[in-house]
């Protein structure tokens, strides 16, 4: 029977599991809530359950999983495995690769959520085949990863590919990390519907807190002009950030996913319009910059790409 | 007897070039004018003729040189040893490389002269020993160069480290890449002296035009108000600009070097203030910034560097 690996990839909502073989074939796939209230042992405790259940269903012997890998919401130390805080989930200093193996009895390599979903769309999504890929992820914050020639680049503690902390605007909005005016600031789900409120784009039922992103997007579709010019500002921001990242780090392919990805045209056109006009030509005529393609399962292909450089294949 | 390479460090004015023993030991050093408007051929041609007297002048049979690197004011084509344009010399698709290896009969490497520097600085000097070095020259213009594990990260078109044009002022001045706000036209010495002219910095006997970012330090370290305004200014934007790099890069080290790297505190102090403002915490502590070691040697250094990659040491 063909070897499997097994790819975890741990939200602050919901945790996705995968069975991937070395070419990356997805031979069984499950998501459920996180829970991270209950803490990191009962977590990885009911994790173990689900995926030997899963094995079993899609008729997969557990001799037959090599190892694991997974990517995490946290900032981790990652020579010995630990999460040092993991700020949605509300954890710190948790020994996450020690507990997994314990629970799983196989070796298991870990990351950031950012980048086992650059190195899932490096693997087999929209960077396949690239030596150099910039993989972004535009969410509630945005995240990033950087892969060359197939392996993560990590620097010097594991925070390479940090691009929404770009300072872009350095007296504008405070940003998450103490600091102001960051690309996240300007070009994330949080900062499209923070201008759309500001600037009194109508709300959904639900009132003013209830507008989301995909709100703001689809009047944007509609061609509501304020929406419009919200997302075009957030996009043209968010060229900038790629042209500064693209002119320093000369990547053969940009990648950009996360839920506001799925805009399409409507983020794509303005953001490409941007970026060729503030990256160098030399770096903006080898750049591809493309939507990815993995769409909410780049993490997990990406943590199971991890577990198979772990057992070295 | 022990075996060197060639190390050619060719700049806009002077050509300096060293024989370089395995572990940078310096046998031998020589610098001349570049006479650039010669055109390419006769410089090539003199330059041969240049490094053979200075190795027998130190002794060095010509069998003992096992080959030759050399870094160009230039965008080259790598895999072709072409130089596309070297604006400063006027030359446009000269195969370097192969007429190098024609005159000198040796295995002959290129490269551009910011990510020689940087190499050799990552080799031999303020980076040695880091698995990460992003380094910037500070002069007419702002290079850069970018180093992992001991190796040149060169991108997807040789233009990776192009730190000098991250976009920090999206309406600033235009720069010579057509251009605006790029780093370089906020902390270059091209930048220093302009900004000291507009605000009326008093010029030396020469007259306005006369006015270097030489002198302008010089003021600034007297204490004359305007002058270091000028130069805290230019730190503050280069440490702007390390700052996004360094949240992306995630690098040990950043080596500053060039002309005005020698300014020491003048420029140091407030730099390290903005850069550490600026960074990730997580990026800032594992990073150190430091001033290059080598000088005016690190391109004839990282240029025999580069000789011994491509002759297998």
């Amino acid at each position: 029977m063909n070897p499997v690996v097994l790819g975890i990839d741990v939200g602050g909502t919901n945790i996705k599991a995968g069975l991937v073989g070395p070419s990356g074939e997805l031979v069984a796939k499950e998501a459920w809530p996180t829970e991270g209230r209950l803490g990191p042992r009962e977590v990885i405790r009911r994790l173990a359950v689900r995926v030997k259940a899963m094995a079993e269903r899609a008729g997969v012997s557990w001799e037959r999983v090599q190892g694991a890998g997974s990517g995490w919401p946290a900032f981790l130390d990652l020579p010995s495995g630990v999460i040092e805080e993991a700020i949605n989930l509300g954890w710190k200093d948790v020994p996450v690769a020690a507990w997994l193996e314990e629970v799983l009895q196989k070796p298991v390599a870990v990351d950031n959520d950012a980048n086992a979903a650059a190195l899932g769309e490096a693997w087999i999504g929209a960077g396949q085949g690239a030596g150099s890929v910039l993989c972004v992820t535009l969410g509630t914050g945005v995240g990033g990863g950087i892969v060359f020639n197939g392996a993560l680049y990590r620097g010097a503690s594991a925070m390479a590919g940090e691009i929404g902390h770009l300072p872009l605007k350095p007296e504008g909005e405070p940003c998450t990390c103490g600091r102001r005016g960051c690309l996240e600031t300007l070009a994330s789900a949080t900062a499209v519907v923070r201008e759309a409120r500001r600037r009194g784009v109508a709300s959904p039922p639900g009132g003013p807190a209830a507008l989301t992103a995909r709100d703001v997007f689809a009047l944007a579709a509609q061609g509501h002009p304020v929406a419009k010019e919200v997302v075009e500002e957030a996009a043209s921001w968010l060229g900038l950030g790629l042209a500064a990242a693209a002119n320093l780090l000369n990547p053969e392919v940009i990648v950009v996913g996360g839920g506001m990805a799925e805009a399409g045209d409507l983020l794509f056109v303005p953001l490409e319009a941007e970026f060729r006009r503030r990256a160098l030509p030399r770096v903006a005529r080898f750049c591809r910059l493309t939507p990815a393609l993995l769409g909410g399962s780049a993490g997990v292909f990406g943590a199971a790409r991890l577990a198979w450089q772990r057992v070295g294949r």
